[in-house]
């Protein structure tokens, strides 16, 4: 038996190992692509991937996830701070397990990356593991599929 | 004479019907435009009717409103509470007639839906009428029309 | 078969039509009252119209919509903003369908009169369209009660 | 020898007994009155009893109070969240005591029930008990009359 | 040539020379009077001296100069600081003179008292000498009206 | 048929009858604990009294509480105001009877003092009676238990 | 018998006359100062009077005054409302009456000018009467100087 | 080779699996440190598990794990909120590895569980899984460790 | 040798020219295009001009700039104040030199446009200059560029 | 033909190129009062250049410019920040082109320094551009006086 | 003839010495002590010297000092800025001369720590001498004692 | 060898021992410093001692400090609170040992002194110690130089 996950990447997550390594890590996007599509194979998952600097490009992916009633795994980047769209979005997936993801964590940051309208939807966080993040998300959102 | 009305939605507004009949009603949003699309034909108006989940897109819509000195019913969704881009493009529709528009009332919602970037261009308001509030506006901008 | 709906209206709307006539127009409160009259006796309703400077009075008129069981169609003026005590009048009357009404928005002006404690016991607002908002509160009752 | 109580019930007070009676319980005003005056009349104290929903009128009420040297009991409903004027007829009563009433908890209802004007002036506070904090409220004046 | 003059007085005022004189003095609301009384027949103007303790009341005196195109002198008390209606009464005698007149200085006393609704419509402002403040009104006024 | 009362006191409490007792009176906590146990043994319920200075240690002392389902009369001292943890204590007291409970009224004090973790979770608060306050709380209770 | 006033003025206001004469009128700071001086002479009062564009300068001034035991009216301009070191020569003036004076009222200006730090130091504010301010402070001064 | 990792457990996490066990699920803590102590073993590391209900007990454990050199997990419970003895306990912890665990999303609650004064020194959060946190925490900080 | 310089401009700004001329100036932006083309000819410099009404599209042109290691000439627009997304795409562009460009000056209109995440990144600010503005950023760039 | 500017400098710029000059560079005031007055010779046009410690000083500095109408370069330090009294002496320059510079951008520093009250009063910005900034200031001034 | 001192220490001030020496120096507080009970010794004075990393554990510290009458000298840490009982305790020193103590200038650290609740009931505070600050505070005390 | 030290005062520091001796002692200012003199004659330190009511004056005062690398204790008075002027003076002085100075203790008095300008650039703060504050920080000072 499948079951869907969407991972779904916020604003300029597409340069992600080219900027700042030395924080972000070497990682490229479509490095962990690959690492979460090898996981979900072996989980017997059906995985989604998507980056999109747009805010309703963003709201778009997530109504995709919500008409295959895919879990979602989010890390809305910038847009976790200002966006009630993407909030509304994420709100109409009645039903559905979302994770918001970080990279690092957003508390260690400027004040205004501590309010998030992502979390006002979100069933769980995980925050400041960099890549290893993704993996452990789809690790999370699988225990919760097998429950 | 024809006079026009430009009836502009904003992001998951799409998936009216769908998402929480108890409270939203069971009406899409395919079906309000083709009340509407009625109620105008009886009234000699002409109708533009059009959704968007993109903040640009609505102001690209909006900009069209403008273009054509059409009024302009604006149910902008989520950028109501955040988009000073949206607010700026109302503002440059000097003379032009806009009426604010929500389903329900968002007084009753979060406190971050209580601020409005449209009620600062809108020269009016219907809230919480759910969709019959697309008919009375357009009713009000007949009204005010005929004047 | 009759219904009732009660229009009630705050401090210093008494002085419409005669102060700032062209912001807020030539009707004066009588006008409007005869105008809402003749709009009831056409839809086969029952109207009760007041007007009171005294925010206690504004609680009695309340309490007798409430002990009719009619619809409120409420322009609170000042108390809008500062009201508490009408506030929890209108929040006595469960089950009856309330409308916040404004001649003008008042989003446009003062920021102390953004807030509203009538919104949070409304099921709607009018606002901006100046004399005409009574009318479409009224049409929007009547096509609440036909439903 | 006799000791004066005026018991003062603000705006809305008068709905007491018919409105939400599984929260504010099936005790009408006038229940709580018989029962207070028996109580006083036990105690040989000698009562007066009052409800208004006008600002005003609750200044006139404590001014009364005032001028009989009586101790205040004080259940000023929503004035107490928004009324200096009740407060400025309160601190003109030096010397009497007066304890402010209130059925539910307010710190546990909105934000803005949390201020309270009336404690700026009480000497003290029962919250939360009902019609019974009445009863409590007369014993604890009798009380502090005896000392 | 007569002149009229209204000194409006809001609540808990019919208590001075009562209450805390040392700090009030022993002036009554009513020997003021007698003073402005004299004052204005001295001047050749024509007063009314009113005092209320209810807000609606006092929106009442308010347009009740406004109707006789009269200037006022208002001590608003505590409403001064808390009434949207009281201010919206004053806003609407375009072209009269107002003077907003405090016996102490608000900005001495509790924050809550340093917001003043009375002072945005108010031409001028005088607080802190006490009863006198009356006398340097009505003076002030006079020399007002004389240019 | 026996009731259990638990009645907790925070920080500073022991200091009671020592300390400015022009102010909060001649009674020590041990008077206190006296007084209730004698009312408590009238009332035929089961009495237990402590303080604690530790946080922690109040912690403790609720769920002891909890564990035997008593009614709790709690004056958390400077806990009332900082203490989350207290809070989530009494909130783990799913149907048990909470008083909050104040010698003096907090609201006459410093700002900080006007927030109360506790309020969040009590039922009731009693306030500004002094050591008395400690007999009209058990009175409360034994009249709650009652019905 | 001799009493002395000092008329103290700051930032900008030797600007007087010349800068916008429809808001301000065209008398210059020398007018008021010749009427000023008239007044004084009338009254047997002795007349300091001074402008200065600095903060310490105006500190200067009260010291001048203090060192003289002279009654102050002060129109303390910008430094009103964000000088503390100005409040604190003001509060070091033990027992002298001080007037705080403004040509036009500041609560009808920009926030930043609603809050005045002299007014934490004056007993009385004459606000809004233009130049006819000095005279009526001069002659407040003079009624109180009588007492 | 072992490593140590510390579960360190704040106030009334000792009454998990007791409480509301349709939200926090039926596990208790002796649950959650049997399941961790097995997965530890499996990982070759060295477990140390503990709770308390108190700040400073809360910063002894701390201060017991950095002289160990343990990586750190905790959840601080209601500290999270309120405790800066706690964050600076933590922040003393220099190149240990922390990470903040919640069961549920603080973002989901009260407003006052929105700060976190742990996150401020944590390196990453887990937060939302219920009792599944505590195996991705120690499975992440396994991870971490191998690199 | 040639520089590169990305001029790039936020939402509505395509309406310029068009839209309060009076204020804005007749200037459209392909004149200033033309003019700021012609300005980089002549210093041999490389221009790139872009306008769009998306902040995902504003995120696509700071990255395409990022790639082209040029220096950025930024009007956001309306996202100045709301973006965090093109802050982040700013902040990517390491070392490259930000210029925050606006017609008019920001701090002369609504409270909400005086924060700008945009000046978060950009190294100098110029602001209302109108079209002239841009002609001096470029000069600016270019003497930079020099050094 | 002959035009005037005044380039007005704040406290603690008479360190400049003394003090971190790695951050403010090695130009002293001299220099870059050398600059500009070799600047202003090829433009024809007037220069007065000074600088003060003083708030009362820049008052009195923006005064004198005002008396010789010239236009009005000022980098008023940290008086932008804190001072009324130079914003009302700016604004008392109607008609003047009043320019306010910083050498480095001040949204990039402390919060207090975010608020300008010189940009209250001010036409246009420049900062960020270091000593190069007073150069397009007057560059641009230079250009708006051609107009 | 011999005066106490208490000199008490919050949590974490165990780990001096050891903890960022750079910062805060190499001094354990086993080393202060043993100067400050030299001093003492020197002085003729009794000193008591403790540390406790618990909140309630300080209260009971606090409330030793106050039974001994002794003079003490604080160095709250973390509980500082958070505990409102601490304050409570010192309040209850009446008469005893309290020295608030820091390492740093808790003004130069996260605005958290600007808050001091132990500043409200202090009389002196000495911050920002590291170590050496325990030195002036003891001979501080001595001088106040010897006055 | 001698070392440097500027005490600067600031506004009013010049009435000490006139004003309230009952709070501030009657020590003068000159008494301070002839005592700070023989202070530093006896320790080999070479003494400035200033005082200005000016801010500009205070800042000339800090630079002429800065220019002689002298250590500065400065007891700024109001301007602590608010000048900016001042810090930036202050944070000119890199390496310059900074104490700040207050006789009695800012966060006892009101909110507005809380906030300290100063301290953001000071090392150590001494307060509440009266005239003898300043001679502990003379000490302070020579203990830190001859580390």
């Amino acid at each position: 038996m499948t079951t869907k996950i969407h991972i779904l990447n916020g604003p300029n997550l597409n340069l992600l190992g080219e900027r700042q390594p030395e924080i972000y890590g070497h990682d490229t996007l479509a490095d962990i692509e690959a690492r979460a599509q090898a996981q979900c194979d072996a989980l017997g998952m059906e995985l989604t991937f998507a980056q999109t600097n747009s805010e309703g490009g963003l709201v778009d992916l997530i109504q995709a996830a919500r008409a295959q009633k895919a879990a979602i795994i989010i890390n809305a980047g910038a847009y976790t701070h200002t966006s009630v769209a993407v909030l509304d979005a994420l709100s109409a997936c009645d039903g559905l397990f979302i994770v918001e993801l970080h990279l690092s964590s957003p508390h260690r940051r400027e004040a205004f990356r501590h309010k998030s309208y992502v979390a006002l939807a979100a069933d769980a966080v995980i925050a400041g593991f960099g890549a290893d993040g993704y993996r452990l998300a789809v690790e999370a959102v699988a225990a919760r599929v097998a429950r």
